[in-house]
């Protein structure tokens, strides 16, 4: 019960006490620091722990009981309901020999960034959090202080590497990713697109074969094909991330130019590389020079616990490409990220200046001062419950209404689920059906590198509370995939 | 004498009336719409004409008196005074035979851009505007103002192509251009330097030949280097541009996958090609169904009559890239730039997604506001003014205190100078020298599309007002010119 000692109350202010009390202990139960049949404490026990009035405990306690998130025990107490979701299992993915193939022709970005694709839908396609989550009033604000302290300077370019204060917030922070960066180590660029897309142009060159996580994220495998590359697809495990023994015949077999993984609350399979796998990742790759192009921009979205390394951290030798953005966490539309390329630094440099030459000055500074004083830490802290609870919402929401014999991810961070499907579902189909419908989803056959897997698996955003539409939306996806199954 | 109906006040509003009288007709003198030895209206006509005393009036004329700008002649009145930069001749370039070959190796970027190379140095290097002269103010508060209307929004996407409202501006702005240009026809990208690299991948790949201006911009000459391309520098005259016959010869000798060039206030030249001559080249280009990236990010700064039309507004078939960016009118470092890729739309579209994804939302929509309501036309006819009479002023410095013999351009717009030494003078040990003394300059070769050519040649920004350190440095820079002769 230790996890209970010192819960804190979700960020809803204007919300009445016994709400955040209860919402708080189900966060701790969607997120598994609550497990089925745990007793919690009595009212009375509660009411002192927390310094409210037993009616308010008691209050809290029927909240949960009424969403059937607990029950009482005649003369036992209170304890947590085992619920259908958490039987569920997780997804499987054929163990396929890795081949070299061209990526299909789909089109990610017309199906989940235009206009059409996203005006009035309830938002389950695009990785996406809720903007009224994110701080963006207080971050606007912190840019016009910036700005008439700058006067007329704030139209000022901010050539490459870009701002000092950001740059110098970052080495800060790198200490928690287990890296013990310098600010002459990053780069600024405009979000983790541009990060990725300078790592993959400094280290390749049209024809170079890429290995890349099947699946991954589908912008990645966009990029790979757009730039002339071959992405070699290396199957991932729900759990443990990508196959090393695919990975060790793929190197000593073929020229590898790059491999690029996303090890930490994986896009869109959510699982955490567990660091001994990292390592030997990193040791396969790095005996060969290869570099290891890192994709950390869920990083700071850890669901439970400390915020998880990077492979960067097990990197004494410059091979990874850490690429980074605050993209998932403050506000997209800043278009900050950031790259510590290692030891191709000066190539990644130089084609940031050919590319973009400079960021935009006042989104860099605006994110650096909220880095510095504007309680970034307790801000994640409270938005990685709410993905954790959402996401354990949503789970319920889907094991409610979909048919029996689903696979579905237990991401341990960030705001994404990958869902399998029945296997005569096809996806796309499905995917045009929920758009007819109203909803977008993000179809499966988007992440895979070849284009031709994940047929009947889907991901779902969960970035968005759970409202009676997003209810809704998920009641009736689970009606069309029923639908799908005849 | 129409000239001289309708002047305006430069905008120095807490400046003494006779000083902002004295100004504007400064201006008229620098920017030759008065010429030497043309009469000025009398004290009494030109105080009725501006509604002001006799006394403010004459106050004005003395002020430009004491300048050398005019002079009174017994019983004839004020003159236009003839002055030595009028009689400055052009700069030539040696007519070389187009070749192919790689870029050198310098490094404009770090030589530059870097903090080291600016941080308090006299600005004649980058091509930069003083901040003071940019609104960044209004252009902030306008930032402001649309993200509290945007509330949570403030932190979305904008992806690509980028916002409706800016690109609704873009296209009311093209009629200016001489284009009619669709809101669907633009893509909002970051900055200039972002429209240029996507315009060369969409159309190149690694190993093609591409037609570029000798001189030109060199970020340019870098981004083809960088990208993989042979530049085949076409030599530029002064007046005129590009030299077309040999454009011909080279589209009719070798395959040529694209050709480049500023025709409008060309960078370092300053050039304004006539327009029959654009549409020559484009003619000669689109016969081969050779694409045209045009480079227009100083068209708006003209300095007397009407806005240049672009290339772009011959062209029916979708085969000119424009390129352009508010870097050099309104705010380098909102990186807010534009490209109409015709037929290569989708391209250029799908390149921006796998590189960047999303422009900063906040930025754009501050420029699009200030574009809708802001006075940016009001706006620009006062910062070409200012243009004009620094670069006048500049030219008059050089004149002063450089040797004999040098050559200079004449812009017709922006605000750059590109100015011929004596053969024996090194710009890159000038170069250096200049930066000893506190003074960065824009060597020669750095627009050298093979690094091999301009070697006594500079750019000078004009950007910047000329105040007493300016008018120093020009001296000292004379003064190093000088030495470098021996």
């Amino acid at each position: 019960m230790s996890a209970m000692q010192r819960p804190f109350l979700t960020p809803e202010p204007e919300a009445p006490l016994y709400q955040r009390l209860a919402a708080t202990l189900e966060s701790m139960i969607q997120g598994h620091s609550l497990r089925p049949g745990d007793r919690i404490p009595s009212v009375r026990h509660f009411s002192a722990q927390q310094r409210v009035s037993i009616p308010t405990a008691l209050r809290a306690y029927e909240t949960l009981e009424t969403r059937g998130l607990i029950e009482a025990r005649p003369k036992s107490g209170f304890f947590v309901r085992s619920r259908q979701a958490d039987f569920v299992r997780i997804p499987t993915f054929a163990a396929r020999a890795p081949e070299v193939t061209d990526f299909a022709n789909l089109d990610p970005f017309d199906s989940l960034f235009s206009p059409a694709a996203t005006a009035g839908l309830v938002p389950l396609g695009v990785a996406l959090a809720d903007p009224s989550l994110l701080p963006g009033e207080k971050l606007a604000r912190e840019m016009g202080v910036i700005a008439r302290r700058l006067g007329p300077k704030s139209t000022n370019y901010d050539f490459a590497p870009g701002s000092e204060a950001l740059r110098g917030e970052l080495a800060r922070r790198s200490l928690d990713w287990g890296c013990a960066l310098q600010r002459d180590d990053f780069i600024i660029v405009n979000g983790g697109t541009e990060a990725l897309s300078l790592a993959l142009r400094a280290t390749c060159k049209p024809g170079d074969t890429v290995i890349v996580e099947s699946p991954t994220y589908f912008g990645l495998a966009q990029m790979i094909r757009e730039l002339g590359l071959n992405g070699l697809p290396i199957p991932v495990e729900s759990v443990n991330g990508m196959d090393l023994d695919a990975v060790e015949k793929a190197v000593s077999h073929q020229r590898i130019a790059a491999c690029v993984s996303i090890a930490n609350f994986h896009n869109p399979v959510g699982f955490l590389m567990p660091e001994d796998r990292k390592q030997q990742l990193l040791a396969l790759l790095a005996k060969r020079s290869i570099p290891l192009i890192e994709d950390d921009v869920y990083g700071d979205l850890q669901h439970n616990g400390a915020r998880p390394r990077c492979i960067k951290a097990f990197d004494p030798n410059g091979v990874v490409l850490l690429c980074g953005s605050f993209s998932k966490t403050l506000a997209p539309g800043y278009r900050v990220g950031y790259i510590a390329a290692g030891r191709w630094h000066s190539q990644v440099l130089r084609l940031k200046q050919i590319s973009t030459l400079s960021n935009a000055l006042l989104p860099s500074l605006a994110i650096a001062e909220y880095l510095r004083n504007g309680g970034y830490d307790r801000y994640l802290r409270s938005i990685r419950q709410t993905y954790r609870r959402q996401i354990g919402r949503v789970r319920e929401a889907i094991v409610d209404s979909f048919p029996p014999g689903i696979g579905l991810s237990r991401p341990l961070g960030s705001f994404l689920l990958w869902c399998e499907l029945p296997p005569q579902v096809d996806s796309m189909e499905l995917f045009q059906r929920a758009r007819r419908e109203g909803i977008s989803i993000a179809p499966g056959p988007l992440f895979s590198p070849d284009g031709g897997s994940f047929k009947n698996f889907i991901r779902i955003n969960c970035g968005f509370p759970m409202t009676a539409a997003t209810d809704r939306a998920v009641g009736l996806l689970g009606h069309l995939v029923k639908g799908l199954l005849k």
